[in-house]
């Protein structure tokens, strides 16, 4: 017998390809001087849990692109579940691929690219409570731009 | 150049097999009343990192094996990584498999079982500062039994 708010949580299912069930994937394919070949799926985010600390994001990006070249004070962790590239924590760079997991510390300047001839998706966890990020060279980041600008598959 | 601080973050680099290099990995393999077949590997957690909002965890199930039934006030995040097995949200069940990402609500009574003749691998997301879980009939949970109980594999 189900109780009342017994059912306040969701599986959230993956209908291949990295898509989920339900869920918007926003693609930026224009080319912009500091990111390239984005995608976006907001998976557990604001809407409709206002009361989770943290969000979840997969981001996908298309071989040969790459995420802006970023800061910001808030901490995150990105979790490689399909191909590979490289990422940029300060000033070095490390190959990852699948299965690797990365964590982003406090104002540390990151980038992720899809560089290695394959595409590059993770998981991104990022505190629900966050500053925004600092795109090197100025520019909007990929992370930030509102839904209204997506283009939908 | 690398500037002071520039360093904070880290990869951890996958070893093969949803292992990482450097870190432990705590096997539970005695059969509880309550759990069974559970192993977890701390990925970004407390250590060296005590400003984080949030932890990463990565949790195996074996074939039959389950986690305690138990809820909490705090919500969490599942992504599902490797092999297949069901999910309670409540009074409510699901199959679940790779890919699937499973948000547990706030206080709702939940459990992971590898009850479909493959192994259950996920990532855990929960907040830094959260609540202990409740086991339904008693004892605790593989989520909070401390290190110092486990076996090295």
């Amino acid at each position: 017998m189900a109780e009342a708010g017994e059912s306040s949580g969701r599986v959230y299912k993956h209908a291949g390809d990295q898509r989920w069930e339900g869920l918007a994937r926003q693609e930026y394919k224009s080319p912009a001087h500091h990111w390239q070949g984005v995608s976006r799926t907001e998976i557990v985010a604001e809407n409709p849990r206002p009361t989770l600390p943290f969000h979840v994001r997969y981001f996908e990006i298309e071989p040969g692109g790459f995420s802006s070249r970023e800061r910001h004070d808030h901490e995150h962790v990105v979790m490689i579940v399909r191909g590979q590239g490289t990422v940029w924590l300060g000033s070095a760079s490390k190959d990852i691929c699948e299965g690797d997991v990365v964590h982003v510390g406090p104002g540390e300047t990151h980038q992720f690219l899809a560089d290695r001839g394959d595409r590059l998706g993770f998981y991104c966890i990022v505190p629900a409570e966050r500053d925004r990020p600092v795109v090197e060279g100025g520019g909007a980041s990929a992370c930030e731009i509102p839904p209204t600008r997506a283009k939908s598959p």
